[in-house]
């Protein structure tokens, strides 16, 4: 056994080299209510106006500006949905409601505070229209919105490359879009590989341990939008691994493994993808994870990726969130796919690595009063690092990029971070 | 037509009630495949140890420290999921996988590219064990993970009140948990009101326009882990309105109504709520979104929450993340509800209302070269905030909390803004 053929590469270079192998696939068109978080294909552009016709904003009465305050005989009402059938002349008004169309003949309305009603006459008397007194100047306009004010005729609503959370959902919904040229969702086959695995169900024996990392991508890769496809678990023949990798292959875009790829006798799984596809790479320079392949295979037409994440539960969860996280964003049609890197303040020391750049699990949030009252991100570390301990993933939500050197960073150095979860 | 009944609360405090009026509902015990995202109803402690034998760590030859370099004969291989049925006695050694227990008698492990094969005899002499070439002297217990290691039995795996993340899945699927004890997923009916609202599917009629608010709120609540019960359009009938209140109740723990909660005759929200049970704020001071009702419903032995939500796009949006989406959280189990509270420096000069506080949207990214290189938070306005125009949310992930009062923040001023959305 010598040492491993494949050279170390950077973190950020394996990267680009995962983000270059990938190719959009074709949009698919799909009510918009299940649109949700899918990234648009095509940019979206007003078709017809919002609103459609001149709008009250508020609850009051439509009136002549000009006529200025008074009192005045109320000739009807408009209420949103309906349209009126009379016409404000100078001198009268027409009870209107938020989101009613402005009636023919007004150009403006006084909203009901500025108003107060006329006693009716008497019974007995003759009826005559009621009255309202309006005690507001207003100018032509006033309190209404113009057709197009809120969106205009061929007005951009969303660009190609937005991502469609409630607000752009809602966009859509207002300009009448109700299906919608959307990035497919990523599929994503996930396998376990190794004898000692038994599913978190199933008892122990000897030698065995629980499947960890199928559990823990499958949340991740949900949580990133993907549709998970459950290979289960291969033990470590290489019939048994193979099948599995070839149904991989034809049902999903991308498919993660994880153990079987370090130095070994049952490093299965890079001469089974040096035997179908093509493998970029085997190594990265980096703590945790060291072991990593990633391999292009072309199926049915299309270029599927495949990552071999070592088996350390945290090595496969931190190694898919480097690479594999902004693979699936990219194909999922995210303009910029990267996670989001912050800067963050430390809250206690921290031993650097002198080997390999380290990527540290800490939980980030807000500290106010830090940094002169302007406030800043403060990382606490999750404690002990090593990469079969998955406590050491508990509440992380950053991923620490401790440079590759020799000593301690202090409390209060600033390092950047990946945010891998939201900050609470 | 009079001044509203209803006092006007600071959001604070209205946030304060909301939360006051939540009781959390029995948990439920799931798969543990369905449980992302869900918040732990009890505290998990390992029954077992992890790793439940010694394990080696590496690739390599399992020894007896004390044997030091050499060559030595080896006995036998044991690879992950075996049990070795032999005894490496002191002077010979085993071949052993990463994660393969450690056999007895031995008390270390040399990693494979530590040693070097020996060549086996020539082809026609007598068959004799082959042997490896241990170069580097280790002590015992090197590169083995001892019992325990990463989960000692007895201990806390996950507290109660845990957010389940994919790490959080992952280590219950390490201590063997399949099936796992957490609060319900919040059942959140949808419900807009207006006789002037059109599905986004269909054609518009004269003083028509389409629902924006149901397909908003549903995405919103989606994004929560809240599961949409959509009640439709309700139009501004009594009968239709009450109708479909009533499944809201019967269906979901919370129910959501836009629009008809501001002054006008057919504001028909609060009467009914009030008629059927308690309304505990009917307006907000801030901007946009001052009409918004909240009120508790006794059903089924449950108290519901309904929000009604202004109708304005925007100030539905806005007011169910300041109030609806913190109840959400709360009521599926989570300790600190509220939104993140963050502080941004502002991209731009921004006006400010003398009359209320305005929640003003706004994009906010991470930029590393403000304050003397250690970055911050910068926000961009999303452009003109009128509350009919859903664009000024559109790629909006904060609200900033804008003070009441005369003047303009210039930019690069500091402001609090709470999170809606991810920081990309």
């Amino acid at each position: 056994m010598t040492e491993s053929i494949y050279p170390m590469l950077d973190v950020e270079a394996a990267l680009d080299i995962v983000l270059a192998q990938i190719v959009l696939p074709d949009p698919e068109r799909i009510p918009l209510a299940a649109a949700r978080n899918r990234i648009l294909a095509e940019t979206v552009y007003a078709t017809s106006p919002l609103p459609p016709f001149p709008a009250s904003v508020k609850d009051g009465y439509a009136v002549v500006a000009a006529d200025g305050p008074g009192e005045f005989p109320i000739i009807g009402e408009v209420t949103a949905g309906r349209v009126a059938d009379f016409v404000v002349k100078p001198g009268t008004v027409a009870y209107i409601t938020t989101g009613a169309p402005l009636p023919a003949g007004a150009d403006a309305v006084v909203m009901v505070e500025e108003t107060a009603m006329v006693a009716s006459p008497a019974h007995g008397q003759q009826a005559s229209a009621p009255t309202v007194h309006i005690r507001a100047r207003v100018t032509a306009g006033a309190d209404v919105r113009p057709i197009g004010y809120d969106v205009a005729v061929g007005q951009e609503v969303l660009p190609a490359g937005a991502r469609l959370g409630p607000a752009e959902v809602g966009l859509l919904a207002t300009v009448g879009v109700a299906q919608v040229a959307v990035y497919p969702a990523p599929r994503v086959a996930i396998l376990s590989s190794g004898d000692e695995l038994v599913e978190a169900g199933a008892p122990l024996g000897p030698g065995q341990i629980h499947d960890s990392n199928r559990p823990t991508l499958a949340a991740a890769v949900a949580a990133l939008g993907g549709v998970v496809v459950d290979l289960g678990i291969a033990g470590d023949a290489q019939a048994s691994l193979a099948a599995a990798v070839a149904r991989g292959l034809e049902e999903a875009d991308i498919l993660l493994t994880s153990g079987g790829v370090s130095m070994g006798n049952l490093d299965l799984i890079k001469p089974l993808l040096d035997s179908i596809g093509v493998v970029h790479f085997g190594r990265l320079r980096m703590k945790p994870g060291k072991p990593c392949t990633f391999a292009t295979v072309a199926r049915k037409g299309r270029r599927r990726l495949v990552f071999g994440l070592p088996g350390n539960p945290v090595s496969s969860l931190v190694t898919f969130y480097l690479l594999g996280a902004p693979a699936l964003r990219k194909l999922a049609g995210w303009e910029n796919p990267r996670l989001t890197r912050v800067q963050v303040c430390l809250g206690e020391p921290l031993r650097l690595d002198p080997y390999r750049p380290e990527y540290h699990r800490a939980t980030v949030r807000w500290e106010a009063s830090l940094h002169e009252g302007r406030g800043a991100l403060l990382a606490d570390s999750t404690g002990n690092q090593a990469s079969s301990r998955l406590l050491s993933m508990r509440s992380a939500n950053a991923l620490l990029e401790l440079p590759q050197r020799e000593g301690v960073l202090p409390a209060g150095a600033i390092v950047t971070a990946l945010l891998i979860g939201e900050i609470l």
